[in-house]
C-alpha cells in the first residue's frame, strides 16, 4: 500500500508540497484539507486586484483546483477543516461537510498561513471595518468600494469616499495606493515614528514624503485608541483627536495561525510560528510544517524567525514535497528576509539584519551608512535618485543587510545585496563585484558599489 | 623631494588614479598627459548624445578638466602625446605643443585606451565612413546629422537620410538605435549568424526579431567587402550585393592601444593587452597599465581576459592610484566580464562565460539552459517575457555564467548572477537564494531563480 501525505491548508506552501511530491512519487496518496473555498492563490495581488489593475479574482490563482484534482492527481478537498492532530496515533481530525472524521497519515504537512492580526480597539467589529488577507476580504472590499454593499447608516456617503487605514506597513501602504487610485481620501495611521519599520529609518522617510506628495494624510507616532461608530464606523479616535472616516482598514501584520500545532505539542518558537530543523520538520520527525505558520532560519544571524513571505513558503513546500516524495532530505534553505513593495511610483526593498539592536542581538558591532546615487548616468535624461542604507558588523567587515529606495532601479538591485548575504561576503568583496553598467541603467559605479565603498570608509 | 607619478592617458583610468593617488598622499606629484582635448569623459553616453537625448557634448565629461586641476591639484597636461617610454631609465618621451621632451618617473602608469578597430576595407577612407569612439567623433557626427557638413559628393542627400552600420556589437546596436531615433533608414551587417555575440545566440535572436521590429535591415552572416563611392560613401557591397547608404559606421570592435607598452617591452598578453598582475603591475613593478588598454582577471576562469568596459577601467585606475599614493598594495580586482547594453526597448545583459567552446578551454564542462519567464506576476498587467540562459559545469554544478534579454527586469537582475559568480555558488546555492518579490516585480519565483531550477534538472 502506498504511503499517505496528508497536508494542512491548501495555498502556497501546501500546493507547493502537495504537487513536488505527487511528480517525486505518482504512487503517493496525497490529501489536502483546505478550509475555505480558494487555493493557490496570490494574497499579494489583492491590492491591484481592490485597486482595479486586476479585473478578476480568479486571475490570482496560480493553480486552479480542477487541475490539482485531475492533472495532478491531488487529492484537494476544499471546506474542510483540520481541527486537531494526534502525533503519536498519526492522523487528524477533520471537520467537513458532511461531518467529522479522521484521516490517518504516514507524513503531515502543517501549512496553515497566518491571519490578519485584529487589535482589541473599542469598535473593531463596527461595520466598515476591515482586514485585507484573503481572497473573500478582498471581493468583498472591492465590491463595497464599486457600491454593491449599502451601509446600514445612512450617515456614511455611499459608496466610501474615505477610508483610514491602521498600520503602515507593506498592506498599510500597498492598500493606500489601492484607495487613492479608488478616488479616496487616504488616512493612514502608524504608532511607531516611522512607516515600514523593517525597512529602517533612511528608507521610510523617503517613502512618508512621498505619500504626502500623493496627498495621503500620514499620522506617525499616533496610536489608535478606538474606532467610532453606532453600526457603522464613521471615523476613528487616535492620538486624542477624532478623524473622519467612512471606512476603515486594519493591517497591524500577521500572526501565524500555529495554535492547531500546539495543541498537539508541535514546539512553536519565540516569534509564535512553528518550530522547524534545515528540512522544515517538527520534533516529529513524519511532521513537517511551511510557509506563513513556520519559521525559518535567517541566513545572516542563523536564528530562528518569521517573515511570512511568498517565495519562503513557496521554497519550503516545495523541499518538503521533495523530502516527502522523493525520499532523500531537502534542505527547505535559509532566508535573508529580503522584501519588496511597491508604494505608488516607488520601490522599497530591504534584505538581511539592518536595525541594530536585531545586529547586537545576533553578536554584531552593526555600522551602517546611508548614500544617495542616481539611477542612471549622470547625464541620461529620466533618472532619479536612489537611497541605500548598508549595515555591516564592524570588526569582521561582514555585510549584515541593506535597505532601498527609489522610482526605478530598486526591485532587483536589493538581490545583488541578498546574493552578497547568502555568500557570507564582507563590505570588501561587495565592493569589487563586477556589476552591470550602461548609461540607462545606472552610473559606472553602481549604487551597491559606492555604498559599499562609503562603508568600508567607516569601517576602516 | 616627493614622488612623481606620471599617467600617460586621461580617461576613466587615468583620472581615477590620479585623483585618488592624490587625496591618499596630497604631496604626491601627478601628472597626467592627454594627448587630446577631452579627459574623464564618458564615451558610453555617445550613441545618445547622437541620437539628441543629451544635448551638450560636455554633458558627458564626469569631472572637467579645470577641477582636476584647480581643485584636485593634478598637473593635467591635454595636447601632450607620450611617444616613449624608459622603463629602466624611469621617464617618458613627451610630445607637447611646445615640443619634446623627457619625463622622469618613480611611478608611471599607462592608461592608453583602446581604439575603434578600422578593417581593412576598399573604401574604408572615403567621406562620409565613420567610426564612432570618441567625443570629437561624437560631436562631427552629430554635427552632420543635423546638416553641419556640407557633403562634397552631390549625389548625396543632405543631410544623410540611411546609414549602413558595419557590426552588431554594443556600439553597432546603439548606434541603431540613436540613428533611428534621428529618422534615419539603418542597415546592420554581421558577419556572424548573430549579433552580440558576447551574449550568446538566444538572447541575440529575441534582440534581432526586436530590431526587424523596428525597422532596422538586419543582415546576419553576411562579410562586408568594400565601400562604394568617388569621394564620399555611397554604398556598401557585402554578401555579393549592393546596398545604398548615404554614411557607414563602422563598429566591429576596439584593440587595445598597447604599441607603446609593447615598445618598451611590457608584456602584451594575447588578447593584445597589456598583460598585469593582480595589482595592476606590469612587469616592471614601478610601471602599472589599467583600462582599456590592460587584461583583467576573469573571476570564473582565472585567466586574463580583455573585457574594455568602464567599470574595470574606473577601478583598476582607483586600485592603481590606493597603491601609488597611499602605500599599500591594492588589488585591481577580477571581472565578470559583466555587461548590459539597451536597445531599442530591450535590455540586455550578460556576465560570466557563456560560450561552451569558452568553457571548455577553461577546463569545464559546460551545460546551458535556456527559460523564458514573465518580468511581473502573471495577473499583474504590463509584464514581459524575460530570456535567461544559465550556463554552469556539468561535475561540479559550478555556474558559470549567464545572459538576458527583455523589456524590463534586466539590467539589474544580470547582477544577481554576477554576484554569485564572484561567490563562486553552484547552481543550486543559486536556486536557494532568497530573492525579492513583490507582483509589479517578479514571479514569486524569480527568473533567476527558476533559471537555476531548470537548470539543475540537467545537472543530476
Amino acid at each position: 500500500m502506498s504511503d499517505t501525505f496528508v497536508i494542512v491548508g491548501g495555498d502556497a506552501a501546501g500546493m507547493s508540497a502537495a504537487s513536488k511530491a505527487k511528480r517525486e512519487d505518482p504512487d503517493l496518496d496525497v490529501i489536502v484539507f483546505e478550509k475555505g473555498e480558494w487555493v493557490s492563490y496570490g494574497a499579494c495581488g489583492l491590492p491591484y486586484y481592490v485597486k482595479g489593475e486586476i479585473e478578476d479574482i480568479e486571475d490570482l490563482v496560480a493553480v486552479p483546483a480542477e487541475e490539482f484534482r485531475e492533472e495532478r492527481d491531488v487529492d484537494l478537498r476544499t471546506h474542510h477543516e483540520v481541527t486537531g492532530i494526534d502525533p503519536d496515533g498519526k492522523s487528524v481530525t477533520v471537520e467537513g461537510p458532511d461531518g467529522s472524521f479522521e484521516q490517518p497519515y504516514d507524513e503531515l504537512l502543517i501549512a496553515t498561513g497566518a491571519s490578519a492580526i485584529v487589535p482589541p480597539f473599542d469598535g473593531i467589529d463596527l461595520d466598515g471595518v476591515y482586514t485585507m488577507h484573503s481572497l473573500p476580504e478582498g471581493e468583498r472590499l472591492k465590491g463595497i468600494l464599486g457600491g454593491e454593499e449599502t451601509h446600514p447608516d445612512a450617515e456614511i456617503s455611499h459608496p466610501p469616499e474615505s477610508v483610514a487605514i491602521v498600520g503602515g506597513g507593506y498592506i498599510g501602504l500597498e492598500m493606500a495606493e489601492a484607495f487613492s487610485g479608488r478616488g479616496l481620501d487616504v488616512s493612514v495611521f502608524e504608532m511607531l515614528p516611522h512607516v515600514l519599520q523593517p525597512f529602517g529609518t533612511d528608507v521610510a522617510e523617503v517613502v512618508e514624503d512621498h505619500l504626502r506628495e500623493q496627498e495621503v494624510d500620514l499620522h506617525l507616532d499616533t496610536a489608535v485608541e478606538r474606532f467610532v461608530g453606532d453600526d457603522h464606523v464613521t471615523g476613528i479616535e487616535a492620538g486624542g483627536e477624532t478623524f473622519d472616516a467612512d471606512m476603515v482598514l486594519v493591517g497591524v501584520g500577521v500572526d501565524a495561525n500555529s495554535d492547531l500545532a500546539a495543541d498537539a505539542e508541535v514546539d512553536v518558537g519565540e516569534t509564535g510560528a512553528i518550530a522547524t530543523d534545515e528540512y522544515g520538520r517538527t520534533k516529529y520527525e513524519d511532521v513537517f510544517a511551511a510557509g506563513d505558520c513556520a519559521e525559518a532560519t535567517n541566513v545572516v544571524t542563523g536564528d530562528p524567525t518569521h517573515v511570512p513571505l511568498a517565495l519562503t513558503a513557496n521554497r519550503a513546500g516545495r523541499a518538503i514535497g521533495q523530502t516527502v516524495g522523493g525520499g532523500d532530505l531537502t534542505e527547505v534553505g535559509d532566508i535573508a528576509g529580503t522584501a519588496v513593495v511597491k508604494v505608488f511610483d516607488l520601490e522599497v526593498a530591504r534584505t538581511g539584519v539592518i536595525h541594530h539592536d536585531e545586529a547586537e542581538e545576533a553578536g554584531f558591532d552593526p555600522v551602517s551608512k546611508t548614500i544617495k546615487a542616481p539611477s542612471r548616468a549622470h547625464y541620461y535624461p529620466g533618472g532619479s535618485p536612489i537611497t541605500i542604507r548598508l549595515t555591516a558588523d564592524r570588526e569582521s567587515g561582514k555585510l549584515l543587510g541593506a535597505s532601498m529606495v527609489g522610482e526605478e532601479g530598486v526591485a532587483n538591485r536589493i538581490d545583488t545585496v541578498a546574493t552578497a548575504l547568502h555568500a557570507g561576503m564582507t563590505v570588501e568583496d561587495v565592493e569589487y563585484l563586477d556589476l552591470s553598467y550602461a548609461p540607462p541603467f545606472g552610473p559606472t559605479w553602481d549604487p551597491v558599489l559606492t555604498a559599499a565603498k562609503v562603508l568600508r570608509g567607516q569601517l576602516d
